[in-house]
């Protein structure tokens, strides 16, 4: 059973609701003597910190992570024990607000119909454990998985937002550090600032696209059938907030195609280091084949729907049944895909780490 | 870990490779007292099995199924027990073939070198164990699994294939039993079979997409976070073979919307019948909000890449390093995504049954 | 897997070192709307509590627990919400002391070798993850265990100091809660007081045998096989600190029974409210038969072994591998027997709150 | 979940009923490239086979494995590809007989009413699941654990029959093959042979102790807290049938010692081989410490209760709830402990290879 764990061997389990006292994770079955700070944890969670732009919600939370446990000073550096890393990070910022408006309606496009049907109450505050505020802790256990994989680079960006794709010719990692979209093309960037704005300022709310990579995962990592990569991958990118879809290198796109165009041609590369794979001529596959990796980049996307919270009067019912009108005042992203661009990256990054893991249990090394 | 295991409350584990002595699974935690034979489990593999029309694969599999454990006369009838059904399908037609020309070369788009990096072997008859022969055990399942859920109708239908997509208004489920396609759009199907033949007889192949619905899930299964209804959906149709693409509800399609067309509006209905919910006025969400059910149809989308087993020399590498070219004789079907349909209604039907388990036991009906 | 984490519905998973900043756990899978508060919580922990007694160890915790997340008020008392409940337990009194003695050698019967065998350091401080100070969080979780099986009450006693047995004649559970022991022998309980004390001057220790008892559990909890309720339970009793042998029921003893003394024997009960069950005419079987419960009392025994940390110098080698003595100074307890009992109750509330889940699941009551 | 599955890297799912078509089990998580034929798994089989002597049950069964799956010649012999390996055992001496007697009686100290209570019915024949038919699974599956840990050799005897214990100053592994009790004391094997006689010839039963040791277990393997070797040990034996006692090492008697009797000292051993662990001086742990191997033979002992299945006539109730008396006719083991002991060696060896492969995921080697 999984409902607030993910993994296997590389297990995280989260807590905490948007105006409880805390949310955080535990960590566990992390190896032992990996340097971790708190330091390189908050690194990650700054860039998934509301309140940084006008584009993001507006709520301030300083989103300070503390380790509570699994970590020591040895040979002169702080380093992972081996044992459960649990990781905490306050809520500060619940403002009081009269709560009476969604109280005793269901917003519609958010969860309180769906958690009052299953659980006979909801957390009406901030959306409870459904709140985005949840993914701070995927932020940081995505951090603590980055340091086990360390030969693994995983980025994310911004690459769609409503019908408006980037342009990959334009594709600059560097980019995607300096606007406040995490989109790797300048122009398209700069597009949205306007785009969106706009958006906000109509009190609506947008989709996007956000695509996530992974460069140096090596060849092998994954397994058949039911433990494939790639549906794990699925799994935890659909976990993520508001996500409706989620694809793998060529995805639906794929569907489109003829064999001859879709299966990635293969070379030899006499220069190739480190596991003998052949060159791939194209990467339709995404970095996976059978649920394995094949050595190359691993790619996924995946597609968030706009924001329910929306200043327009939505036609909804009350917890009576009867009918009557709602409007979500308050601190919204008016693209909460922005901010899943972190998320995203920690996702892969924890199924990475797992897969390693794994693949090191079954294959020994 | 779960390898070759699927579900939680109801497990699903598989064996089995394509040119073995047979294949099967054990479902575990199937409720007892179920009415269970095996005429009613033959009648789903019958869908899936291959060599029905000149669109699929010509091998030739009775594909009969056997109940080995987990049944037993009660009152006068055949039903579950509630310990492990253990069903088997025993291979027959595993053609003795040469297969020295892809005994030592990788076939671009099949799992041949990732087996090998992960293994240091691999099952090169057939595809081994990532032969779509494995989904014969899902279908088996998944047959189980709807016996579970009665007052759930759980069915797919091929909505695209290559680039051509149904027209939804001539959207007729009686027309998927009457076509070798699946598909629910009598005017596409036609269109199809032309379109199909072309690229079988060009020794080519084509990728689809295949749509699973299912009517009659009640608000209130799934679960926050990690064990969400459409998490467990997409890791479930993710792991389908060749499938490159998971969407629920509008999917994508969501990525372009604004909140107020995406969120689906409530009103209130008097005649409702069963949980007192709300009538909603549109479904982008795909009958899930927060990884709840809530109470609409259960609506899934995934893509199916097209076969990479076609007559078309293609570029690779042996086992060696070298460069050579491969082309993949044999009994191959041009559009895998058919026989992916009932095979996606398994998966449904399997997830939908162990949700169904874990909600009862969670909240108590 | 699962390092640190126990059970499938109901899931506890645990954090935190004896010297850290904080320990506590994570309960997930708790129904809805169960009233609960951290001072039902807390009056468990009071039991466990170290330096009550010159009896326990004299290391003054107040084990103040904190429910991080989880609850809610609703309808005027905090209830559960269905969603994960963390809760923290904050140490205060990691006296700050010399630990370089301990630091270099490894104290037999301590993990110290072990751990460092596996992760290449280990904490050292008070014993790190291994500290009996992880049976706070134990204790917290079974509390939460608790109020889930309402009807069900789950006690524990010390039957056996050394070669000490009680006289089962003399057994008053009130007793238990009236002396230091936990022992419902109130002849044995004064016995135990000089006997103890004597052990505890000398600078020794001492084994014990816990007995746990849980009356009100229905005929049908439990499964077979692999997920019967006695191998739960021997896994989650095993599990606690010290512990070397768990037995259900007449355990061992019933190695040297005939088959006629051994089965219990049944009879009809017209008055038996509730499950139409038997009169069970003994209880040799613990309560448990073929993994399932019977209706009769569920009975567990474990033995604890004496502590490790003694006065007296042993036989050892430091890091480097080099022989050396080692005398473990500190604060201790001489009987750690004792507060496993407390421990023992909390395991066994959790194994059949999560098999009630589990049962309702599959059986739908 | 884990009603039939049990394991977590190396994963045994097992099926089948006594009376079934056949019984069986799916092994997945072994690494590929072990060398494996039916023939190394027949042996182990055959040793738990029943019908060898007048000891056990006259039952004919051949118990002749086939492997289904997850194996194929490379190299010239025949290895698994790390795929499911499937093993199935079909059922020839389901003697047809009269099952009237037991089908509406519960029969005392077997799973009969228990079964009812859960699942609202059972298989009569044979007691169906929980039947000691499951236990060939076990064995067929620790055949191929071995294999995944070839330097550690696990052995079972049985060191107690009623309350004769042996001497252990006779232990003779080679003995252990000579007697039909796996016995390894000579004389005490001679002795059991007419105490046996005697019980068998007055239709009762009686009771037993097995001890497994597995030697060669690398220092490191397990994990702390609830996946401790000892825990996952307790929870293996204690699933076997009849079993109502587990404990490690000094077990039970650790209760009677002073710490200063129990902690098992340490010596430096400059010659020593393999892991520079120190020489312990005694093995009262049992080679397990805080849930991790030392190094030391790992030690566990199992008490069986006598076979429910006597001639004596008991008293019961029938499914109407009325008092009646059952005699239970059949083949059946005067002592159930002496076939345990190959289960037992089976457990330990699953046990081991699932922690071997744990330990090398998460630590490297």
């Amino acid at each position: 059973m999984s409902h607030n764990t993910f993994g296997h061997m590389f297990r995280v389990t989260t807590f905490g609701e948007s105006h409880g006292v805390a949310l955080g994770c535990v960590v566990d079955g992390c190896p032992s003597r990996i340097p971790l700070t708190a330091d390189e944890i908050q690194r990650d969670l700054d860039r998934r910190r509301p309140g940084q732009s006008k584009y993001t919600t507006q709520r301030q939370e300083p989103d300070q992570v503390k380790i509570l446990s699994g970590v020591m000073e040895h040979d002169g550096r702080q380093v992972t024990t081996g044992t459960p890393i649990a990781l905490l990070i306050e809520n500060t910022d619940q403002r009081s607000k009269d709560y009476s408006e969604i109280k005793d309606k269901f917003r519609p496009g958010h969860a309180d119909f769906t958690y009052e049907a299953k659980y006979g109450l909801r957390d009406y505050r901030g959306g409870g454990r459904s709140s985005a505020r949840e993914t701070a802790a995927r932020v940081a256990a995505g951090a603590v998985a980055r340091k086990i994989i360390p030969d693994v680079t995983v980025r994310a960006a911004l690459v769609q937002m409503g019908p408006h794709k980037i342009d990959r010719a334009n594709w600059d990692w560097d980019e995607v550090g300096r606007n406040p979209f995490f989109c790797p093309d300048k122009a398209k960037a700069e597009f949205f600032a306007d785009y969106l704005d706009d958006i906000r300022k109509n009190g609506s709310s947008i989709g996007a696209v956000v695509e996530v990579v992974a460069e140096g995962v090596p060849a092998g990592w994954g397994a058949p059938i039911y433990g494939k990569l790639d549906s794990d991958l699925a799994a935890a990118l659909m976990s993520i907030n508001a996500v409706k879809g989620v694809e793998i290198g060529a995805g639906f796109g794929a569907a489109e195609l003829h064999g001859e165009d879709n299966a990635d041609e293969m070379r030899s590369s006499s220069s190739n280091v480190g596991n003998d794979g052949p060159v791939f001529l194209s990467n339709h596959a995404g970095g996976i084949l059978g649920g394995i990796s094949t050595g190359q980049a691993v790619v996924a996307r995946f597609a968030v729907k706009p924001t329910s919270s929306i200043l327009t009067p939505r036609r909804t019912i009350d917890r009576s049944g009867a009918d009557t009108d709602i409007l979500t005042k308050g601190r919204h992203d008016p693209c909460v895909g922005i901010r899943a661009v972190p998320v995203g990256e920690a996702m892969m990054a924890c199924v990475l780490a797992d897969h390693f893991l794994r693949h090191r249990g079954q294959a020994g090394s």
